[in-house]
């Protein structure tokens, strides 16, 4: 499957219909092979971002969203553990602090958009104003109806002022949440990463997906598309998204800036 | 002049139409009289800055902005040494750093907008991006002309959050701000104040008077109204001031919190 269709799959417009998507995906490739595909790929990334990072002309912001266990650390450290770190910024979104409540909801995230030359990620975002707090009613509907708007409105300002908007919601299915949810409590050096919380979250499942529909369907845009991702095969998964983060480095075309042209370069020794 | 009339000759709606705006109005006031009602208008803020502080469940962020010597330092001295300044935080901005022209322009102004509770002043502001980069061409038309609406949307988000938004642009003439020039040159304390570059800004007046009037005609709202204060003379412009940011803190009607329910009051006895 080449990068277009590939993409275009992914890619949401207008109604995502998540029971078309397919969490355990695989679009033909064997695991070897999208193993293969993957170093591949990530090679490209390497050269992409080397060039952002020394024209310092754009950056890409990529926002990660999915339900627990679907895999947005490990994401994170497949994909971008190869790029050069001092080029790349891992920025996660909690609960928030009384001082990030105290202010509206984009604040604490545009503090960490990214600057010209930089890729950020976001592990969780702005779209749990519209996911967590609309299923846990932790604000009135009013409120985060209004919110569609102004997360459009906000991502097309860092569109217009040289900010690549990506955004993946990695698709697992409630099957692989269940046994990657076992895994957690049967293996002692993973229980850490289970919280009391984690299955309330589980038992609201239909309205997380309801409320991830809506947010895609009212938030993908031409300028700061959704995609979902299938998340239930790690190595589908990565090739997915490195195709998704190359298809965009690949729009910002970044270059190397010229070389100083007062400088002669063929005539000079370095002693 | 009643609050109601007052208030609706210096809100800005659709054209400003700055020509119809006399730097010098008095509005009848004599300046004893006037000194007077601003002291009362003072002792009123103060009362209704301490409640929206102790209530935490809004915020008034003041955009002030104006031509170099109109009087915006003045100002916040003025109207803002009586309140508390535990709630109050004064945000100057000036040509951008390095990191800031690195993001997008709203990035450095929304790190700066007010918590709940707080009274925040921008001295100068985003506005500066459809100004001061407009008139010396910093940044191409395409790119300015869709800032209005970037600051339109911005705007009403914060609205929307629960900040007040009120814009003040400080009208003085172009005979007033020569004159207070010509005091900045002539006194050795005040030649500190002066830059070789406000005479670069004095000659293209005309120019700036555009630039503010577009931009207070395409992002005026009633949710974020610009006024236009008469600025010539101080005494005059305090009273409009004051009387703005009276009527936007009655709008967010800040009360104190209820007392602890759990807590008999009388049967205290503090030993």
């Amino acid at each position: 499957m080449d990068d277009k269709d590939l993409l275009d799959r992914l890619r949401v417009s207008g109604d995502p219909d998540l029971s078309s998507h397919d969490p355990s995906e695989t679009f033909g490739w064997e695991r070897d092979e999208a193993e293969a595909m993957f170093a591949d790929e990530l090679a490209e990334l390497i050269e992409l971002q080397e060039k952002l990072f020394a024209a310092k002309s754009a950056s890409l912001l990529v926002v990660l969203q999915a339900m627990d266990a679907a895999g947005k650390d490990s994401t994170i450290r497949a994909v971008m553990s190869g790029l050069n770190p001092a080029g790349v910024d891992v920025q996660p979104f909690g609960v928030p602090t009384e001082e990030e409540s105290g202010h509206d909801y984009l604040w604490r995230v545009h503090a960490h958009a990214p600057e010209d030359g930089y890729i950020t990620v976001f592990n969780r975002s702005h779209y749990e104003d519209v996911l967590v707090v609309r299923v846990k009613s932790f604000a009135p509907e009013k409120v985060w109806k209004r919110r569609y708007e102004h997360i459009r409105n906000f991502e097309q300002m860092l569109v217009d002022e040289g900010t690549h908007v990506v955004k993946i919601f990695l698709n697992v299915s409630k099957d692989k949440q269940k046994e990657r949810f076992e895994e957690r409590l049967e293996r002692p050096d993973k229980r850490w990463k289970f919280r009391a919380g984690d299955l309330d979250d589980r038992a609201l499942w239909d309205e997380y997906m309801d409320a991830y529909t809506e947010a895609m369907q009212k938030t993908s845009t031409d300028d700061a598309p959704w995609y979902v991702v299938p998340a239930d095969r790690k190595w589908a998964r990565n090739v997915c998204i490195a195709r998704i983060l190359r298809h965009h480095l690949e729009r910002i075309d970044p270059k190397y800036p010229e070389p100083d042209a007062e400088i002669d370069f063929d005539d000079i020794t370095v002693t």
